[in-house]
Protein backbone atom coordinates (compact mmCIF):
# COMPACT_ATOMS: atom_id res chain seq x y z
CA UNK A 1 0.00 0.00 0.00
CA UNK A 2 1.38 3.17 -1.05
CA UNK A 3 2.24 6.13 1.65
CA UNK A 4 -0.32 8.39 1.09
CA UNK A 5 -0.03 12.00 1.71
CA UNK A 6 -2.41 15.07 1.62
CA UNK A 7 -2.72 18.58 3.08
CA UNK A 8 -5.21 17.17 5.90
CA UNK A 9 -2.55 14.78 6.92
CA UNK A 10 -0.10 16.92 6.92
CA UNK A 11 -2.45 19.44 8.90
CA UNK A 12 -3.18 16.59 11.43
CA UNK A 13 0.31 15.55 12.10
CA UNK A 14 1.43 19.49 12.26
CA UNK A 15 -1.48 19.76 15.22
CA UNK A 16 -0.34 16.15 16.62
CA UNK A 17 3.16 17.27 17.14
CA UNK A 18 2.21 21.14 17.80
CA UNK A 19 5.16 21.69 15.44
CA UNK A 20 5.83 23.02 11.70
CA UNK A 21 9.18 21.82 11.79
CA UNK A 22 11.45 19.90 9.15
CA UNK A 23 14.60 19.28 9.99
CA UNK A 24 17.14 19.18 6.82
CA UNK A 25 19.84 16.53 6.54
CA UNK A 26 22.79 18.49 4.90
CA UNK A 27 25.55 17.17 6.94
CA UNK A 28 29.27 16.87 4.96
CA UNK A 29 32.01 14.59 5.92
CA UNK A 30 34.37 16.80 7.25
CA UNK A 31 32.06 18.76 9.30
CA UNK A 32 30.98 15.71 11.48
CA UNK A 33 31.32 16.66 15.48
CA UNK A 34 33.31 14.80 17.56
CA UNK A 35 32.78 10.68 17.88
CA UNK A 36 31.74 10.59 14.53
CA UNK A 37 34.53 9.50 12.06
CA UNK A 38 35.16 11.73 8.87
CA UNK A 39 33.79 8.78 6.81
CA UNK A 40 30.55 7.84 5.00
CA UNK A 41 29.78 5.17 8.03
CA UNK A 42 30.24 8.44 10.01
CA UNK A 43 28.07 10.90 8.09
CA UNK A 44 25.50 7.94 8.10
CA UNK A 45 25.78 7.65 11.83
CA UNK A 46 25.52 11.43 12.72
CA UNK A 47 22.68 11.63 10.21
CA UNK A 48 20.55 8.51 11.68
CA UNK A 49 21.10 9.86 15.65
CA UNK A 50 19.77 13.52 13.79
CA UNK A 51 16.85 11.85 13.04
CA UNK A 52 16.10 9.48 15.90
CA UNK A 53 16.49 12.11 18.22
CA UNK A 54 14.44 14.81 16.44
CA UNK A 55 11.31 12.76 15.69
CA UNK A 56 9.25 13.99 19.01
CA UNK A 57 9.83 17.41 17.06
CA UNK A 58 9.73 16.88 13.30
CA UNK A 59 6.65 16.58 10.52
CA UNK A 60 9.32 16.67 7.72
CA UNK A 61 12.75 15.68 6.71
CA UNK A 62 14.43 17.25 3.82
CA UNK A 63 17.25 15.67 2.64
CA UNK A 64 19.70 17.97 0.16
CA UNK A 65 21.14 15.98 -2.21
CA UNK A 66 24.30 17.74 -3.19
CA UNK A 67 25.71 16.56 0.10
CA UNK A 68 25.34 12.86 -0.46
CA UNK A 69 26.22 13.38 -4.39
CA UNK A 70 29.28 14.61 -3.48
CA UNK A 71 30.34 11.53 -1.76
CA UNK A 72 29.60 10.03 -5.45
CA UNK A 73 27.76 6.48 -5.39
CA UNK A 74 28.50 5.76 -1.76
CA UNK A 75 26.93 9.23 -1.12
CA UNK A 76 23.41 7.80 -3.10
CA UNK A 77 23.07 4.85 -1.03
CA UNK A 78 23.29 6.61 2.14
CA UNK A 79 20.65 9.31 1.11
CA UNK A 80 18.56 6.58 -0.20
CA UNK A 81 19.02 4.27 3.26
CA UNK A 82 18.51 7.61 5.14
CA UNK A 83 14.95 7.97 3.29
CA UNK A 84 13.88 4.69 4.02
CA UNK A 85 15.10 5.18 7.96
CA UNK A 86 13.36 8.11 8.32
CA UNK A 87 9.88 6.42 8.14
CA UNK A 88 6.68 6.66 6.53
CA UNK A 89 5.27 8.34 9.66
CA UNK A 90 6.82 11.63 9.04
CA UNK A 91 6.95 13.64 5.77
CA UNK A 92 10.32 13.12 3.60
CA UNK A 93 11.32 15.36 0.90
CA UNK A 94 14.07 15.27 -1.75
CA UNK A 95 16.00 18.42 -2.02
CA UNK A 96 16.51 17.93 -5.40
CA UNK A 97 15.79 21.11 -7.25
CA UNK A 98 15.46 19.20 -10.55
CA UNK A 99 14.00 20.75 -13.94
CA UNK A 100 14.37 19.59 -17.28
CA UNK A 101 12.30 18.56 -20.70
CA UNK A 102 9.57 16.17 -20.50
CA UNK A 103 10.78 12.75 -20.85
CA UNK A 104 13.84 13.50 -18.53
CA UNK A 105 11.53 14.93 -15.94
CA UNK A 106 9.40 11.94 -16.60
CA UNK A 107 12.80 9.90 -15.27
CA UNK A 108 13.88 12.24 -12.44
CA UNK A 109 9.84 11.82 -11.32
CA UNK A 110 10.25 7.81 -11.92
CA UNK A 111 13.92 8.56 -9.88
CA UNK A 112 12.48 10.19 -6.17
CA UNK A 113 9.35 8.91 -6.38
CA UNK A 114 9.49 5.24 -7.78
CA UNK A 115 13.13 4.26 -6.95
CA UNK A 116 13.68 6.38 -3.73
CA UNK A 117 10.55 6.42 -2.07
CA UNK A 118 10.72 9.75 -1.39
CA UNK A 119 7.12 12.22 -0.83
CA UNK A 120 7.85 14.85 -2.14
CA UNK A 121 10.59 16.42 -4.35
CA UNK A 122 11.46 20.04 -5.04
CA UNK A 123 11.46 21.71 -8.62
CA UNK A 124 12.96 24.47 -10.64
CA UNK A 125 10.56 25.66 -12.90
CA UNK A 126 12.42 27.77 -15.40
CA UNK A 127 11.99 25.43 -17.89
CA UNK A 128 8.15 25.48 -18.07
CA UNK A 129 5.07 23.14 -18.02
CA UNK A 130 6.25 19.83 -19.19
CA UNK A 131 8.68 19.97 -16.45
CA UNK A 132 6.78 20.34 -13.84
CA UNK A 133 3.92 17.87 -15.06
CA UNK A 134 5.53 14.92 -14.45
CA UNK A 135 5.92 15.39 -10.66
CA UNK A 136 2.17 15.67 -10.80
CA UNK A 137 1.22 12.57 -11.82
CA UNK A 138 1.69 10.89 -8.53
CA UNK A 139 -1.25 10.60 -6.09
CA UNK A 140 -0.67 11.25 -2.34
CA UNK A 141 3.28 12.71 -3.77
CA UNK A 142 3.96 16.08 -3.91
CA UNK A 143 5.85 17.95 -6.46
CA UNK A 144 7.52 21.23 -4.50
CA UNK A 145 8.52 23.90 -7.09
CA UNK A 146 10.35 26.92 -6.54
CA UNK A 147 8.42 30.27 -5.73
CA UNK A 148 10.82 32.66 -4.46
CA UNK A 149 14.46 31.50 -2.73
CA UNK A 150 16.16 32.43 -0.04
CA UNK A 151 19.15 33.50 -1.27
CA UNK A 152 20.70 36.24 -2.09
CA UNK A 153 20.60 35.69 -5.40
CA UNK A 154 16.52 35.94 -6.04
CA UNK A 155 17.41 39.22 -6.56
CA UNK A 156 19.08 38.74 -9.38
CA UNK A 157 16.04 37.02 -12.23
CA UNK A 158 13.35 36.22 -9.20
CA UNK A 159 12.21 39.57 -8.01
CA UNK A 160 12.87 41.36 -11.44
CA UNK A 161 9.54 43.17 -13.11
CA UNK A 162 8.15 41.44 -15.96
CA UNK A 163 6.02 43.85 -18.59
CA UNK A 164 2.69 42.91 -17.09
CA UNK A 165 4.03 44.68 -13.51
CA UNK A 166 4.22 41.20 -11.86
CA UNK A 167 7.61 40.44 -10.50
CA UNK A 168 9.06 37.22 -12.48
CA UNK A 169 8.70 34.87 -9.17
CA UNK A 170 4.88 36.21 -8.59
CA UNK A 171 4.20 35.82 -12.59
CA UNK A 172 5.99 31.94 -12.45
CA UNK A 173 3.45 31.22 -9.15
CA UNK A 174 0.59 31.87 -10.58
CA UNK A 175 0.92 29.82 -13.50
CA UNK A 176 2.52 27.00 -10.85
CA UNK A 177 -0.65 26.78 -8.67
CA UNK A 178 -2.91 26.40 -12.45
CA UNK A 179 -0.77 23.73 -13.12
CA UNK A 180 -0.86 21.82 -10.09
CA UNK A 181 -3.93 21.40 -7.27
CA UNK A 182 -3.05 22.01 -3.40
CA UNK A 183 -2.98 17.49 -3.33
CA UNK A 184 -0.34 17.93 -5.80
CA UNK A 185 2.18 20.90 -5.47
CA UNK A 186 3.79 23.29 -2.80
CA UNK A 187 5.98 26.17 -3.48
CA UNK A 188 9.55 26.62 -1.73
CA UNK A 189 8.69 30.25 -0.41
CA UNK A 190 12.42 31.08 1.58
CA UNK A 191 12.12 32.68 5.19
CA UNK A 192 13.84 35.65 4.32
CA UNK A 193 11.28 37.23 1.89
CA UNK A 194 9.01 38.31 4.09
CA UNK A 195 7.31 40.84 1.78
CA UNK A 196 6.97 37.90 -0.98
CA UNK A 197 6.25 35.66 1.45
CA UNK A 198 2.52 37.58 2.82
CA UNK A 199 2.16 38.61 -1.22
CA UNK A 200 2.21 35.19 -1.93
CA UNK A 201 0.18 33.76 0.86
CA UNK A 202 -2.99 36.19 0.06
CA UNK A 203 -2.74 35.62 -4.33
CA UNK A 204 -2.47 31.60 -3.34
CA UNK A 205 -4.12 30.41 -0.46
CA UNK A 206 -4.59 26.96 -0.55
CA UNK A 207 -1.08 25.42 -1.47
CA UNK A 208 1.35 24.68 1.50
CA UNK A 209 4.57 26.67 1.26
CA UNK A 210 8.08 24.44 2.38
CA UNK A 211 9.64 27.44 4.27
CA UNK A 212 13.94 27.14 4.03
CA UNK A 213 15.89 30.01 5.43
CA UNK A 214 15.19 29.89 9.22
CA UNK A 215 18.33 30.31 11.64
CA UNK A 216 21.70 30.53 9.87
CA UNK A 217 20.40 32.29 6.65
CA UNK A 218 18.13 34.82 9.18
CA UNK A 219 15.08 34.01 8.12
CA UNK A 220 12.10 35.90 10.98
CA UNK A 221 10.45 33.04 12.33
CA UNK A 222 7.54 35.65 13.33
CA UNK A 223 7.10 36.69 9.79
CA UNK A 224 6.33 33.57 8.75
CA UNK A 225 4.41 32.45 11.25
CA UNK A 226 2.18 35.52 10.75
CA UNK A 227 1.90 35.67 7.14
CA UNK A 228 2.29 31.89 5.73
CA UNK A 229 -0.20 29.79 8.06
CA UNK A 230 -3.68 29.47 6.26
CA UNK A 231 -6.49 27.35 7.47
CA UNK A 232 -4.74 23.66 6.58
CA UNK A 233 -1.68 25.16 8.69
CA UNK A 234 -0.26 25.58 5.07
CA UNK A 235 3.16 25.94 6.00
CA UNK A 236 6.60 23.47 6.90
CA UNK A 237 9.64 25.28 8.63
CA UNK A 238 13.28 24.10 7.53
CA UNK A 239 15.67 24.40 9.87
CA UNK A 240 19.36 22.20 8.75
CA UNK A 241 22.38 23.88 10.31
CA UNK A 242 20.57 25.86 12.93
CA UNK A 243 19.78 22.16 14.12
CA UNK A 244 22.97 19.43 12.60
CA UNK A 245 25.35 22.05 13.74
CA UNK A 246 23.76 23.09 17.24
CA UNK A 247 27.40 21.27 19.13
CA UNK A 248 29.13 23.77 17.66
CA UNK A 249 28.21 26.55 19.61
CA UNK A 250 26.62 24.54 22.69
CA UNK A 251 28.42 23.34 25.88
CA UNK A 252 26.10 20.61 25.84
CA UNK A 253 26.86 16.89 24.56
CA UNK A 254 26.34 16.71 20.72
CA UNK A 255 22.82 14.44 21.50
CA UNK A 256 21.71 17.10 23.70
CA UNK A 257 22.30 20.52 21.40
CA UNK A 258 20.30 18.65 18.58
CA UNK A 259 17.02 17.99 21.20
CA UNK A 260 17.17 21.55 22.54
CA UNK A 261 17.56 23.10 19.22
CA UNK A 262 14.99 20.98 17.88
CA UNK A 263 12.63 21.58 20.91
CA UNK A 264 13.43 25.49 20.44
CA UNK A 265 12.19 25.48 16.88
CA UNK A 266 9.44 23.29 17.52
CA UNK A 267 8.44 25.95 20.21
CA UNK A 268 8.60 28.49 17.93
CA UNK A 269 6.56 26.72 15.47
CA UNK A 270 3.68 26.09 18.00
CA UNK A 271 0.46 26.47 15.80
CA UNK A 272 -1.57 27.06 19.24
CA UNK A 273 0.86 29.81 20.55
CA UNK B 1 47.97 16.86 -13.85
CA UNK B 2 44.33 17.88 -14.14
CA UNK B 3 42.52 17.46 -17.85
CA UNK B 4 42.10 21.48 -19.09
CA UNK B 5 39.78 21.89 -21.05
CA UNK B 6 39.94 25.59 -22.76
CA UNK B 7 38.08 27.24 -26.38
CA UNK B 8 40.80 26.62 -28.47
CA UNK B 9 41.22 23.16 -27.21
CA UNK B 10 37.90 22.67 -28.13
CA UNK B 11 37.93 24.34 -30.99
CA UNK B 12 40.92 22.54 -32.01
CA UNK B 13 39.34 19.03 -30.99
CA UNK B 14 36.60 20.49 -33.53
CA UNK B 15 38.57 20.77 -36.29
CA UNK B 16 40.59 17.36 -35.43
CA UNK B 17 37.71 15.69 -36.15
CA UNK B 18 35.29 17.37 -38.77
CA UNK B 19 32.43 17.30 -36.04
CA UNK B 20 30.79 19.30 -33.97
CA UNK B 21 28.98 16.37 -32.11
CA UNK B 22 28.30 15.14 -29.14
CA UNK B 23 26.43 11.95 -28.21
CA UNK B 24 24.73 12.31 -25.42
CA UNK B 25 24.07 8.98 -23.39
CA UNK B 26 20.65 8.65 -22.30
CA UNK B 27 19.52 5.08 -21.93
CA UNK B 28 16.94 3.47 -19.92
CA UNK B 29 16.71 -0.23 -18.95
CA UNK B 30 13.10 -0.94 -20.65
CA UNK B 31 14.40 0.65 -24.02
CA UNK B 32 17.90 -1.66 -25.64
CA UNK B 33 18.46 -3.33 -28.14
CA UNK B 34 18.30 -7.16 -28.92
CA UNK B 35 21.05 -8.60 -27.30
CA UNK B 36 21.22 -6.49 -24.23
CA UNK B 37 19.53 -7.70 -20.77
CA UNK B 38 16.98 -4.51 -19.24
CA UNK B 39 19.30 -5.01 -16.28
CA UNK B 40 21.91 -2.08 -15.27
CA UNK B 41 24.60 -4.51 -16.54
CA UNK B 42 22.68 -4.35 -19.71
CA UNK B 43 22.52 -0.65 -20.09
CA UNK B 44 26.22 -0.20 -19.29
CA UNK B 45 27.55 -2.30 -21.37
CA UNK B 46 25.19 -0.46 -24.41
CA UNK B 47 26.54 2.73 -23.55
CA UNK B 48 29.99 1.55 -23.46
CA UNK B 49 29.52 -0.18 -27.22
CA UNK B 50 27.78 3.53 -28.04
CA UNK B 51 30.65 5.37 -26.40
CA UNK B 52 33.78 2.79 -28.70
CA UNK B 53 31.84 3.33 -31.96
CA UNK B 54 31.16 6.91 -31.88
CA UNK B 55 34.58 7.86 -31.12
CA UNK B 56 35.28 8.32 -34.61
CA UNK B 57 32.46 11.33 -34.44
CA UNK B 58 32.08 12.70 -31.26
CA UNK B 59 34.07 15.31 -30.03
CA UNK B 60 32.24 15.30 -26.38
CA UNK B 61 29.96 13.26 -24.88
CA UNK B 62 26.83 14.01 -22.62
CA UNK B 63 25.44 12.08 -19.46
CA UNK B 64 21.74 12.88 -18.42
CA UNK B 65 21.84 12.22 -14.79
CA UNK B 66 18.23 11.52 -14.30
CA UNK B 67 18.30 8.32 -16.56
CA UNK B 68 21.18 7.27 -14.26
CA UNK B 69 19.51 8.52 -10.69
CA UNK B 70 16.09 6.69 -11.54
CA UNK B 71 18.23 2.97 -10.78
CA UNK B 72 19.11 4.71 -7.82
CA UNK B 73 22.67 4.46 -6.07
CA UNK B 74 23.46 1.65 -8.86
CA UNK B 75 22.87 3.88 -11.86
CA UNK B 76 25.42 6.63 -9.69
CA UNK B 77 27.63 3.94 -10.25
CA UNK B 78 27.21 3.25 -13.82
CA UNK B 79 26.98 6.63 -14.42
CA UNK B 80 30.71 7.29 -12.81
CA UNK B 81 32.12 4.27 -14.84
CA UNK B 82 30.95 5.81 -17.90
CA UNK B 83 32.61 9.14 -17.60
CA UNK B 84 36.10 7.29 -16.51
CA UNK B 85 35.09 5.26 -19.82
CA UNK B 86 34.62 7.65 -22.25
CA UNK B 87 38.04 9.40 -21.15
CA UNK B 88 40.03 12.38 -21.07
CA UNK B 89 40.23 13.11 -24.79
CA UNK B 90 36.63 14.01 -25.22
CA UNK B 91 34.61 16.65 -23.27
CA UNK B 92 32.71 15.07 -20.79
CA UNK B 93 29.18 17.09 -19.83
CA UNK B 94 27.22 15.78 -16.87
CA UNK B 95 24.04 17.59 -17.72
CA UNK B 96 22.65 17.45 -14.29
CA UNK B 97 20.45 21.16 -14.85
CA UNK B 98 21.61 21.50 -10.85
CA UNK B 99 20.88 25.31 -9.16
CA UNK B 100 21.17 26.35 -5.67
CA UNK B 101 22.04 28.33 -3.00
CA UNK B 102 25.88 29.08 -2.43
CA UNK B 103 26.97 26.72 -0.14
CA UNK B 104 24.67 23.78 -2.08
CA UNK B 105 25.85 24.81 -5.12
CA UNK B 106 29.33 24.26 -4.34
CA UNK B 107 28.55 20.83 -2.83
CA UNK B 108 27.22 20.43 -6.43
CA UNK B 109 30.75 21.64 -8.13
CA UNK B 110 32.80 19.41 -6.14
CA UNK B 111 30.76 16.78 -6.86
CA UNK B 112 30.76 16.71 -10.84
CA UNK B 113 33.86 18.36 -11.01
CA UNK B 114 35.70 16.54 -7.94
CA UNK B 115 34.33 13.34 -7.30
CA UNK B 116 32.70 12.37 -10.41
CA UNK B 117 35.41 14.40 -12.49
CA UNK B 118 33.48 15.52 -15.44
CA UNK B 119 34.70 18.24 -17.46
CA UNK B 120 31.22 20.74 -17.61
CA UNK B 121 28.14 20.62 -16.14
CA UNK B 122 24.84 22.46 -16.75
CA UNK B 123 23.25 24.20 -14.45
CA UNK B 124 19.91 26.14 -13.83
CA UNK B 125 20.25 29.97 -13.76
CA UNK B 126 17.23 30.53 -12.14
CA UNK B 127 18.71 31.12 -8.19
CA UNK B 128 21.35 33.67 -9.34
CA UNK B 129 24.57 34.82 -9.26
CA UNK B 130 25.14 32.69 -5.83
CA UNK B 131 23.96 29.76 -7.60
CA UNK B 132 26.49 29.53 -10.73
CA UNK B 133 29.62 31.23 -9.02
CA UNK B 134 30.42 28.14 -7.55
CA UNK B 135 30.64 26.27 -10.74
CA UNK B 136 33.22 28.96 -12.43
CA UNK B 137 35.95 28.62 -9.58
CA UNK B 138 37.33 25.30 -11.66
CA UNK B 139 40.10 26.44 -14.52
CA UNK B 140 39.55 24.23 -17.21
CA UNK B 141 36.29 23.00 -16.12
CA UNK B 142 33.05 24.52 -17.69
CA UNK B 143 29.56 25.59 -16.39
CA UNK B 144 26.94 25.68 -19.00
CA UNK B 145 23.80 27.21 -17.91
CA UNK B 146 20.69 27.32 -19.54
CA UNK B 147 20.28 29.86 -22.16
CA UNK B 148 17.18 29.10 -23.92
CA UNK B 149 16.00 25.20 -23.96
CA UNK B 150 14.68 23.08 -27.03
CA UNK B 151 11.27 22.14 -24.91
CA UNK B 152 7.61 23.68 -25.25
CA UNK B 153 7.80 24.90 -21.54
CA UNK B 154 10.23 27.33 -23.00
CA UNK B 155 7.72 29.71 -24.03
CA UNK B 156 5.90 29.69 -20.55
CA UNK B 157 8.65 31.51 -19.00
CA UNK B 158 12.05 32.05 -20.63
CA UNK B 159 10.20 33.81 -23.35
CA UNK B 160 8.14 35.99 -21.79
CA UNK B 161 8.75 39.61 -21.72
CA UNK B 162 10.47 41.95 -18.98
CA UNK B 163 9.57 45.16 -17.93
CA UNK B 164 12.49 46.53 -20.30
CA UNK B 165 11.65 44.64 -23.39
CA UNK B 166 13.83 41.93 -22.98
CA UNK B 167 12.82 38.93 -22.95
CA UNK B 168 13.64 36.69 -19.69
CA UNK B 169 16.28 34.39 -21.34
CA UNK B 170 18.15 37.36 -22.89
CA UNK B 171 18.13 39.16 -19.75
CA UNK B 172 19.10 36.10 -17.78
CA UNK B 173 21.81 35.23 -20.60
CA UNK B 174 23.16 38.99 -20.49
CA UNK B 175 24.04 38.45 -16.63
CA UNK B 176 25.20 34.64 -17.33
CA UNK B 177 27.83 36.44 -19.67
CA UNK B 178 29.04 39.41 -17.41
CA UNK B 179 29.47 36.51 -14.45
CA UNK B 180 31.47 34.04 -16.52
CA UNK B 181 33.96 34.61 -19.37
CA UNK B 182 34.40 32.49 -22.18
CA UNK B 183 36.67 30.10 -20.46
CA UNK B 184 34.21 29.15 -17.53
CA UNK B 185 30.69 29.36 -19.24
CA UNK B 186 28.78 27.54 -21.94
CA UNK B 187 25.21 28.88 -22.37
CA UNK B 188 22.69 25.58 -23.23
CA UNK B 189 20.67 27.04 -26.55
CA UNK B 190 18.21 24.43 -27.62
CA UNK B 191 17.94 24.13 -31.25
CA UNK B 192 14.57 24.48 -32.04
CA UNK B 193 14.87 27.91 -31.30
CA UNK B 194 17.05 28.91 -34.27
CA UNK B 195 15.87 32.77 -33.89
CA UNK B 196 16.88 33.03 -30.36
CA UNK B 197 19.95 31.00 -31.48
CA UNK B 198 20.66 34.18 -33.64
CA UNK B 199 19.79 36.88 -31.72
CA UNK B 200 21.84 35.34 -28.93
CA UNK B 201 24.98 34.38 -31.45
CA UNK B 202 24.56 38.11 -32.43
CA UNK B 203 24.96 39.23 -28.67
CA UNK B 204 26.97 36.70 -27.33
CA UNK B 205 29.91 36.35 -29.75
CA UNK B 206 32.76 34.46 -27.35
CA UNK B 207 30.51 32.13 -25.32
CA UNK B 208 30.30 28.08 -26.67
CA UNK B 209 27.08 27.30 -27.16
CA UNK B 210 25.73 23.99 -25.94
CA UNK B 211 23.12 23.07 -28.23
CA UNK B 212 20.51 20.11 -28.18
CA UNK B 213 17.36 18.97 -29.84
CA UNK B 214 18.51 18.60 -33.22
CA UNK B 215 16.74 15.03 -34.35
CA UNK B 216 14.18 13.83 -31.94
CA UNK B 217 13.02 17.06 -30.81
CA UNK B 218 13.30 18.94 -34.32
CA UNK B 219 15.42 21.10 -34.15
CA UNK B 220 16.94 22.75 -37.60
CA UNK B 221 20.53 21.42 -38.16
CA UNK B 222 20.98 23.85 -40.73
CA UNK B 223 19.99 26.77 -38.50
CA UNK B 224 22.16 25.77 -35.85
CA UNK B 225 25.46 25.42 -38.29
CA UNK B 226 24.18 29.29 -40.01
CA UNK B 227 23.39 31.19 -37.05
CA UNK B 228 25.93 29.28 -33.52
CA UNK B 229 29.23 29.07 -35.01
CA UNK B 230 32.01 31.67 -34.09
CA UNK B 231 35.43 32.49 -35.08
CA UNK B 232 36.55 29.86 -32.57
CA UNK B 233 33.79 27.15 -33.53
CA UNK B 234 31.54 27.98 -30.48
CA UNK B 235 29.14 24.94 -30.87
CA UNK B 236 28.61 21.61 -29.58
CA UNK B 237 25.59 19.87 -31.40
CA UNK B 238 24.35 16.88 -28.70
CA UNK B 239 22.48 14.17 -30.15
CA UNK B 240 20.99 11.66 -28.11
CA UNK B 241 17.55 9.27 -29.23
CA UNK B 242 19.28 9.85 -33.09
CA UNK B 243 21.98 7.83 -32.10
CA UNK B 244 20.93 5.68 -28.69
CA UNK B 245 17.91 4.79 -30.85
CA UNK B 246 18.83 4.58 -34.99
CA UNK B 247 18.43 0.61 -34.22
CA UNK B 248 14.61 1.22 -34.10
CA UNK B 249 14.65 2.36 -37.15
CA UNK B 250 17.14 0.65 -39.25
CA UNK B 251 17.47 -2.75 -40.94
CA UNK B 252 21.33 -2.48 -40.08
CA UNK B 253 22.84 -4.55 -36.96
CA UNK B 254 22.74 -2.31 -33.96
CA UNK B 255 26.64 -1.67 -34.76
CA UNK B 256 26.11 -0.17 -37.88
CA UNK B 257 22.90 1.89 -37.41
CA UNK B 258 24.92 3.51 -34.18
CA UNK B 259 27.81 4.22 -36.11
CA UNK B 260 25.81 5.17 -39.42
CA UNK B 261 23.68 7.95 -37.59
CA UNK B 262 26.72 9.39 -35.84
CA UNK B 263 28.57 9.40 -39.33
CA UNK B 264 25.45 11.12 -40.39
CA UNK B 265 25.24 13.88 -37.86
CA UNK B 266 28.96 14.12 -38.04
CA UNK B 267 28.84 14.86 -41.89
CA UNK B 268 25.97 17.74 -41.66
CA UNK B 269 28.14 19.08 -38.71
CA UNK B 270 31.59 19.46 -40.81
CA UNK B 271 33.15 22.66 -39.88
CA UNK B 272 34.61 22.52 -43.43
CA UNK B 273 31.45 22.02 -45.80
Amino acid sequence: MPNHWSTSRLAALIQAKQSYLCVGLDNQINDLPPGFPATPQGLMAYSKLVIELTRPYAIAYKFNTAFYEEMGSVGWSILEELVYFAGEEVFRIADAKRGDIGNTAQAYARAFFESMNADAVTVNPYMGRDSIEPFLDYPGKYCIALGITSNPGASDIQKKLMKNGEAVYEYICSLLVEWGSPEQLMLVVGATQSDELARLRKRIPHHFFLVPGVGTQGGNLESVLNFGKNVNEGIIINASRGINFAWKSSELTVEQSIINSAQAYSAHFNPRE
